[in-house]
């Protein structure tokens, strides 16, 4: 934001980018148009500041993301929100443009080769190729590229990602015309020395680049990893309402860290968010009602510690 | 440890007091002193250097600690471990020092005015009384005494607990006669910058004292606050094999950290915890089948990044 810094050098603010409409439903069964519209309808009023709409992915390829356009179009748009749309190539990038209305396009790929191919069926190189293609569509609309670099904490295929590959697939993001770029441990394999280390190689061969951390909670780490990438400066995070979507790979495990989780620790911390936690919490209630399962965020259970915080009086769970 | 530190000066060495089979198994319906003792004895070979083993209170108060000679009398005492039991006064110390082979005592009391009223039905005042007389026995055996002070980080009850008041109570324990203290965020209230600052408060007023640190992951925070703790030199935490015990506030919510997540994260960042991994999660699969419902473990789920690290092809989940 303004570079405002508080205590211990932390960012005074913070962007969170909501993924759970896009991100975190796409791991999970289908629902409806509606109701995903209902979902990004609710957090919109919760005072996030990015929101992560849908995918003009092939529905068939990916049917929890089908019927984009019928989403986007009852979806009640707040001016002041960037919604962005995830596209994997020209089709989905000109598919985007015509629905209208997005500040931004993503585009994904990976930086480990061997999960680029499993996961996409197409090699770093040609998935950078159609990123360029992406770039010039949104380049004739007005609007940015942001590249969403998946595994780059490493994969089960290839296993650990070197710091410096993940840069060089940055710097070619960068050339093929990204504006922006998110790092995404995918895999839950990030730990806050990694964090560190990754971050700050990044950060010091590209000091412009606007960074996102994209964090998965499937080893518990998530938060910390927050912590060890707020201490290097970055401030924006991708979050899921309620922890959406869980793992791909760990049957059970966390997925991406929950919003209301995220949003909980910084405001303690004295870090701005402009997140209502409240509405978030009753966007994480709608959440669950739509999947129909217990979602992993554990301030939905707990509640915020202010709530406890001035005394009270609740009572502890029999044993 | 030996006050080594590695990079960006976190410690080189962490020791890591196992209190599942006390602390997680006190807020789990009661299982057999046998199986009690097998939990023991399975945590006893992962290379563990603390183990809370039990606890001598009244068994008509706390069931789940009931037959503590018991469950003593059936652990295979590894020579190199540092067992504790915890005692809530002088009668629970002399029991524990009959008993025999313990290298610590434990007291506990709360931070908290209201919450060691409503917990333990005394004023701090008198549970420092108590802990004096504890120490008593203790000394008379050549035993020291440790002092947990749970509600650092506030309750539901009175509220936050200011820094300056932890501080305080820890003073009086240690004219109490205790060696050293643990400081509970009972509650999990706790975030990086309330670690911090009661850290901070703590290290720099008394600087000789021997800390550590119990966090709950009732909030999520529990490993991003052992972090901060980390950076302001910790090197000791509490930690419940799988998550035993849950909250005891929060239905549904997590308790104590998990041992194998706190493991993982410490190894994966090069600090020595001198557990074996693959030995805590068989242990954690016992702690399971012992209470007969899912931990909150994450790496107990997912398993350690490092099996994923060289590659070799987990299958996503299908979605």
């Amino acid at each position: 934001m303004d570079g405002q810094v508080t205590f211990r050098g932390l960012p005074a603010d913070v962007v969170i980018r909501e993924v759970g409409p896009r991100d975190g439903l796409q791991g999970e069964e289908p629902i409806s148009p509606q109701d995903r519209a209902r979902l990004i309808n609710a957090l919109s009023k919760t005072g996030l500041l990015k929101i992560e709409a849908v995918s003009f992915v092939s529905a068939k390829a990916v049917p929890a993301m089908a019927g984009a356009d019928e989403v986007w179009a009852n979806v009640e748009r707040a001016p002041n929100i960037w919604y962005s749309a995830l596209v994997p190539n020209r089709r989905g990038a000109e598919a985007a443009v015509e629905a209208g209305g997005f500040s931004s396009l993503q585009s994904f790929l990976s930086a480990s080769e061997a999960y680029n191919q499993k996961n996409l069926g197409k090699t770093v190189w040609e998935s950078i190729a159609d990123l360029a293609q992406v770039a010039a569509v949104a380049r004739a609309a007005g609007l940015p590229v942001e590249a969403s670099i998946s595994s780059a904490f490493g994969d089960p295929y290839e296993g650990d990602v070197a710091p410096i590959r993940v840069l060089e697939v940055m710097r070619e993001c960068l050339e093929a015309g990204t504006a922006s770029i998110s790092l995404g441990d995918t895999t839950g394999m990030a730990t806050p020395t990694r964090v560190w280390d990754l971050v700050g190689l990044v950060r010091e061969a590209l000091p412009g680049v606007r960074l996102n951390m994209h964090f998965h909670d499937t080893r518990g780490t998530a938060l910390a990893n927050i912590l060890a990438a707020l201490e290097l400066g970055v401030d924006e995070f991708d979050s899921s309402v309620g922890g959406l979507g869980g793992s791909p790979f760990a049957p059970g495990a966390h997925g991406n860290v929950a919003t209301e989780d995220l949003v909980h620790m910084l405001t303690d911390m004295g870090i701005r968010t402009r997140v209502d936690l409240g509405k978030m919490l009753q966007a994480a209630k709608l959440a669950e009602s739509l999947v129909g399962h217990p979602l992993a965020s554990q301030v939905s259970k707990a509640g915020p510690r202010w709530a406890w915080a001035s005394g009270g009086g609740v009572e502890p769970v029999p044993s």
